[in-house]
């Protein structure tokens, strides 16, 4: 009876054992990613070396207009969802490891260079919250309260700088701010200034140099050089539409994917079928491009001598390739219905397109622009790519 | 008897299992990195988030003047020996894969940007080789060759560039030569042309746009802008140490280190105690900064903002950290006896700096200058961060 009772457990804890193992395979995180499936609420874990889904996870609330950051292990992705959900994901072991509902209504986020710190950026209520990158506890609460009655503005435009410092924009009070992590105890915040009217939204570029963000109520762009001690707003492209009719915005372009391209900022006129170059030194407008409608994402090859354009409805079935020396167009295709995102690999052979209506990903080599691949996932929105958690502001 | 064998059997199997999954701890390979210790022929793998030692790893050959790259999963290091040797270790199970000695004498390497190949600079025989990433098969051989008698040259400043493309740089020769494998079949060479006399290294922007070779034989560096088509070799700094006495050079610096910072490249000046800073659009000497000694590495922290140097024998004890924007040195500190290399964590919240004759790695905040933890490594010389899996040109 002892004996049988031994063999019972000895077996019990070699299938255990053997499950256990098969679960924690060894494998590199450098070369994982992130699709959002916006309707399900839904994380697909991809491997863009095999240009496969692992495994998608369930649970992670409202995704409409989600974004992600990574931990600078490149284990974990820290998902935030529009519904005020900041979830963490387990991109090995492909599971929700803690989830916190932290506000009631949100807009992305960004992680501190030293990777401690997670903030997100909330409408309601405005202000924004940072949090532990280990535990999801929360460090501060930073309301953005504006004007006599001390009215709360939503955020936007939230990245991090280096130094354990975030920057953010207040959308109704028309202000950006500075908050420091860098010594211990509470944070230091800097109002910079004022921006300007509806500031929609915001970038920094990648050596955390240029703050920039977009006006919706006003023709022209505020940028805040960090180099510069005190830091202060400045207006650039001051009147870019002027003088031409007003067109209705479809859809508010993002302003994440610009880069600095050639010496060149290349990014999505707000309203206009164009892009808009800027010269990265002077701040002037250099050029601009006709495009296809009105951009939302341009996004720059990594090498920086192509920007891929997605367009708003009813055009958001193309995406345009443009040649940065020369600001033409060199390529145009139609992925399919609906192209909300793209993604290129970390130092650009391949890109990510999600097209939310044909319940795809595409996968396509960026010099030939040849498909290599297709994933099946659900109404796939966002693409990330866990090489972010190496690069200032993304 | 048949019930004592079962027990056996499964204690084994239980066991067997138990000291597997002890090996096979789950972790995120994002924060990894790797430590030369040069005397003797091992290479410590290194946590960057707990600035731990993981553990030092035995067998790579001669060491000297080694380096590395990184898979794209950022799970596998591949380490370059003097001795010829091509040695694949394992970050995760810390464990040499496979090593190759493929040459007689070789001078580091590159991986191309779909992490597929990778190609050694050989010395001896004088050319590159180019291997699959996965086996370390041989794919490639492409000897130096040049001149009447078909002489082969020694190869320096071997860098990836975008599309499955190699650079190098024919030290005898005197050539730069581009190497193509984005179609299938034999790879397509370039002789881009002639550089100078006796260029001794070279590096590409990390935007894998310009291609820039040091030369020992004459004041001056040879550019290629790979934007152009045909790429052509233009020679820039023209003269910048004539007039003044040639000085005995203690040690050839290196090139890696140069960034864009500011609008400027930063470089050191070869057989000077001085800094170059050359205007990235021009091309034209922008100022000059005198420094300690003769700079071995002048390394632009990630934001650029500031770029830290070291220096030659005899003084090699001593690190200093000039600003971009004034070209000022605004910050010296003694670490130690013999400052062999400086690696910054890459959004640069910490900067690691082995120092030989102390047997220390030593790790310092990048901002405020302290330090933030030490350890102990046998001659420690070069550090390679994984996050170099990411970056055009590393």
């Amino acid at each position: 009876m002892r004996i049988l009772r031994l063999i019972t457990f000895l077996a019990a804890l070699t299938a255990y054992c053997l499950a256990a193992a098969a679960q924690s395979q060894l494998r590199g995180t450098g070369d994982l990613g992130i699709v959002i499936e916006r309707a399900n609420g839904s994380v697909c874990v991809v491997d863009t070396s095999a240009r496969a889904i692992l495994s998608c996870v369930e649970g992670f609330g409202d995704l409409s207009h989600a974004s992600a950051v990574f931990s600078r292990d490149q284990r974990y992705a820290y998902v935030f969802g529009r519904d005020g959900g900041l979830t963490k994901v387990d991109l090995l072991e492909q599971r929700i490891v803690k989830r916190v509902l932290q506000a009631g209504n949100s807009i992305g986020g960004a992680i501190s260079d030293d990777g401690k710190l997670i903030a997100v950026s909330n409408y309601k209520p405005g202000g924004i919250k940072v949090f532990d990158a280990e535990t999801l506890n929360q460090v501060a609460d930073i309301p953005a309260s504006y004007g006599a009655d001390g009215e709360r503005s939503k955020t936007v435009g939230l990245v991090d700088a280096p130094g354990r410092r975030f920057i953010f924009t207040l959308y109704d009070a028309g202000e950006i701010w500075m908050v420091d992590f860098a010594e211990p105890g509470e944070p230091q915040i800097t109002k910079i200034g004022r921006a300007g009217k509806l500031p929609y939204d915001a970038l920094i570029t990648a050596d955390g140099r240029h703050y920039i963000a977009g006006l919706f109520g006003e023709d022209g762009l505020a940028h805040v050089d960090l180099w510069r001690s005190p830091a202060r707003i400045e207006r650039v492209l001051d009147g870019y539409g002027k003088g031409e009719a007003k067109m209705p915005v479809y859809k508010m372009p993002h302003l994440e994917g610009w880069a600095l391209a050639g010496g060149q900022f290349i990014l999505p006129a707000v309203g206009h079928s164009e892009l808009l170059a800027l010269d990265a030194e002077t701040f002037k407008e250099a050029g601009r491009v006709k495009v296809h409608g009105q951009p939302v994402f341009a996004i720059a090859r990594p090498d920086g001598r192509q920007v891929w354009v997605n367009f708003a409805h009813p055009l958001n079935d193309t995406i345009q390739v443009v040649d940065v020396p020369t600001l033409k167009v060199v390529h145009e295709f139609k992925p399919g219905p609906a192209i909300l995102h793209m993604e290129f690999t970390p130092r650009g052979h391949e890109v990510w397109v999600s097209v939310r209506d044909a319940n795809k990903v595409e996968i396509y080599d960026a010099r030939t622009f040849e498909k290599r691949g297709e994933l099946e996932m659900r109404k796939p929105s966002g693409v990330f790519f866990a090489a972010r958690a190496n690069r200032i502001g993304l």
